[in-house]
């Protein structure tokens, strides 16, 4: 996403988000710095970030209150981030694990416990109890979520609504959270602070979606990982579920996708029968309705320079291709 | 430990602590409830919650309001305890992994995750900063001290002061705040806290120095895991470091202790020598010495029966031969 146009109203509050983020994972261990930093380096689009900043500026002019919380939420992101990031058994070498293969999920997880700690230690900070309960109820449900996702793979007879409800935690939750605490601290009426949640639910929820297309869709040099990568883990997102449903290869796919070594082989033909049901563009629309109803929601507060660039972010999501 | 011994003067309440640890990690996914349910059955002292109400009951008979911390409090711990245990390169079966090898380690990091996140959302009911902040800052440190822990490896150059410094991390830290936080919900008054969570340090350093020991001469039965077990992860504790310096054979010893195929080969030499270099018994010296300064600390608060449990439980902490 070329975020940087659409963040034009919040552009000096992201810069100070940013050195404050850098600053959450400054630590005098040496390791843990380094692997907290590369993370913070490697970039990211920082949209939760901008989702709190962006909502604030839509009900007061003075944001800079609202940063340390915007600091929280990609701190959140990138711990999950990190914990989905670990594995179970590769980097052994000839049978036998290196010091570095031995540390590596180690510090994996104590960078993502780490980030977490750091970020509801920032939202402790506010001393406000409603803050307080919404993150931690949001790292609940994002937590049960990615569960959820284990427990779901490879499963060719999940619904619909599991999808649904496995992206919303996995995705639409904490991006809704982010528009919710940044109308909440930017002192946004009660209604106003609900549409602003709602809006980032249906984002999210179009956001994901179009993020499990492109993985069948984009070129493998743009997603920075092969294409249907979810496919051969196991994971069954919305074009593969309508496929498995709709397509006339229906059995063959099923057949593919309930099992670990079938997939490892024939991942390209499940592939193939996918983006040849129709599923994609099933998804597609299902994306659109979503960033529809977003676009609803934003109608609902004040006009804004803000408002604004939440609405071409929202039209942005479900269009890009990569 | 025998435990329940030293639990009476609380015994109703842990009993309530209990049925509320278990509804903690009572969730709808079943693989989530399996994970962390296995923690909990499993039983463990449930020190970190008999500290709180223990504390709490030296300064107040009513402490129901306490078992919401106490839970959060073994929650914090067996989320430790849960990301311990994740490793790095084991479960490969014949060079490809099952389907359960796969997502073991991934359940384990997202259980740990939901029990930090359950703790802290419990801890944030209380709505306090001072808790939260009490509980948040411990969290981050806990984690930076496993990643020291981490770091050390094999350093056969670390002095007294970074083991000292790493098991405040590790374990003395955690029920320090247990202590602290007692005391604060019971309404002691801040040169009592100050008390008891000076309290809960000492204890917890003698316990892990104690602990430390016990891996170098309780028998495998006992410990449920090898003797030398830290040893052969290369994580080099108070009777190790006090042979490296002062052991006639401390050449030999650090030239095993120092690369992980040497320990990996050598491990029972380099436990001969050091239960024979009087590093035993140095350490046991060093447990004692911080059991008197926690005792001295209970010394300061009103006598209650209570109390006298804290300090039972105090001596026997660096008594105990298992």
């Amino acid at each position: 996403m070329q975020s940087h146009e659409f963040f034009t109203p919040i552009k000096r509050e992201l810069q100070i988000m940013e050195e404050e983020l850098i600053k959450a994972v400054d630590t005098n261990q040496p390791l843990l710095k380094q692997a907290s930093g590369h993370l913070i380096h490697a970039g990211g689009k920082r949209l939760r970030p901008a989702f709190v900043l962006l909502t604030g500026s839509c009900f007061t002019s003075k944001i800079d209150h609202l940063i340390p919380m915007a600091v929280a939420m990609e701190l959140v992101h990138m711990a999950t981030l990190v914990h989905d990031d670990v594995i179970d058994n590769s980097m052994s070498r000839r049978g036998r694990d290196t010091v570095k293969a031995r540390f590596g999920n180690r510090m994996s997880i104590y960078s993502g416990d780490y980030m977490l700690a750091k970020a509801l230690h920032k939202v402790g900070e506010y001393c406000r109890a409603d803050l307080m309960k919404i993150v931690t109820e949001t790292s609940v449900k994002v937590c049960q979520g990615e569960i959820v996702q284990l427990q779901s793979a490879f499963d060719v007879d999940q619904g619909i609504t599991d999808y649904l409800r496995r992206i919303e935690r996995k995705t639409a939750l904490l991006i809704s959270v982010a528009c919710q605490v940044g109308a909440l601290l930017a002192g946004a009426s009660p209604p106003m602070v609900r549409a602003m949640r709602r809006f980032g639910h249906y984002l999210g929820m179009s956001f994901q979606i179009t993020d499990d297309i492109l993985d069948f869709t984009a070129d493998e040099s743009v997603l920075g990982k092969p294409t249907g990568s979810d496919i051969r883990q196991g994971i069954i997102t919305l074009p593969a579920l309508y496929a498995l449903r709709y397509s006339p290869e229906a059995s063959g796919l099923r057949a593919i996708l309930s099992s670990p070594d079938n997939v490892a082989r024939q991942a390209n033909r499940a592939i193939s029968i996918i983006n040849r049901s129709g599923g994609i563009e099933y998804s597609q629309k299902v994306a659109e309705k979503y960033i529809n109803k977003a676009q609803l929601m934003l109608e609902q507060i004040p006009s804004s320079q803000a408002r604004t660039a939440l609405s071409r972010i929202a039209d942005f999501v479900c269009t890009r291709d990569y």
